[in-house]
């Protein structure tokens, strides 16, 4: 629905401004995200803060979820990218997300914002955005869809241990994780993965 | 050896600036081990970059690894607080490492500079400080300890689980990850860890 409006808005011309408020509503999503977090972050104050109309943010973003994506910009829609996980059920869970995981990082396009994103983790705000980005709508769901008792506490197991490659592999560049290969790295991880997924508890 | 050099110059009181001389080579030592890595930085090109001659870097600071301990200005001596993980053999080895970990990181004394550390990882430098603190001075001599097969490959995993946990628990502060008891991390985290030290490689 937001797109047909956009559209409509977009044909008539009404904006000439376009690129210059689309900067303006990122450059505020980013910044409120950052400080306010995810839940604590309004459309219509990414709206105000931008000084624009509301409905505006809505036309250009579509959904708070968009915006939020967009804010980060990241390439990769984590919503598209992790359905073949969660869909085959949480066997072999483990080995699939990491599959997507090794992909999406392996994948310069998509490795370079990611890693700018991460490397804000020594900020406040940066923290926020790992926490809600990576956490809510990248593990969450995917915790939600494979049905996981204590959902939370494993995906959280999960995550640690996906952060940890990312800090060895692509940003302190630990030999010899950097020259494995992607096949390598899944199949090394996939066992500690899938316990997390639904091993034992303490 | 050196500690009885320094015991004498000190009586002596030849070096009134001694603080001064401490930090200028501390400084010194920390750019170069940056720069340069440990294996590439000499106590002698310490001692040139701080003006001083080489015996009185040897003289402060006893060999290079006392150097680069004291240059990372951390408060744990890993040689002495990792003692008893290698000395009870491999089985159990992941746990009581996991336990010397989260004793470090949550006394507030240690963590305190280990995150300081941790926040320079962002920069080259500190991605250097990091290869070499942490994997050649702190997991590379347990692995070698244990005896392990395929030593360097495995204690990377570990440190990628370590590194995670890091980062989790004690930078981007993940629930339920940070509410959770010591022991109740370490046996959530102890099979993992036993695995990468033990298991199977693919």
């Amino acid at each position: 629905m937001s797109g047909a409006v956009g559209g409509a808005a977009a044909r008539r011309g009404r904006r000439p401004g376009a690129p210059d408020t689309r900067a303006a509503i990122l450059g505020a999503a980013r910044e409120l995200f950052a400080a306010s977090g995810y839940a604590g972050t309004t459309m219509r104050a990414v709206a105000a803060s931008a000084g624009v109309d509301a409905a505006l943010v809505h036309h250009y973003f579509g959904t708070k979820d968009d915006l939020f994506l967009a804010a980060l910009q990241v390439r990769v829609d984590p919503r598209t990218a992790l359905l073949p996980v969660a869909e085959g059920g949480v066997g072999g869970a483990g080995e699939r997300l990491l599959g997507v995981f090794v992909d999406v990082w392996d994948d310069e396009e998509s490795r370079l914002p990611l890693l700018a994103l991460f490397r804000g983790i020594t900020e406040p705000g940066g923290q926020q955005l790992v926490r809600d980005g990576f956490l809510r709508m990248v593990l969450g769901p995917v915790g939600a869809a494979l049905g996981l008792d204590h959902a939370d506490r494993r995906m959280a197991l999960v995550a640690s241990q996906l952060v940890g490659i990312v800090v060895l592999r692509y940003v302190v560049l630990v030999e010899p994780l950097v020259s494995m290969s992607g096949d390598e790295l899944v199949a090394s991880y996939a066992p500690a993965l899938q316990r997390f997924l639904d091993g034992p508890l303490p």
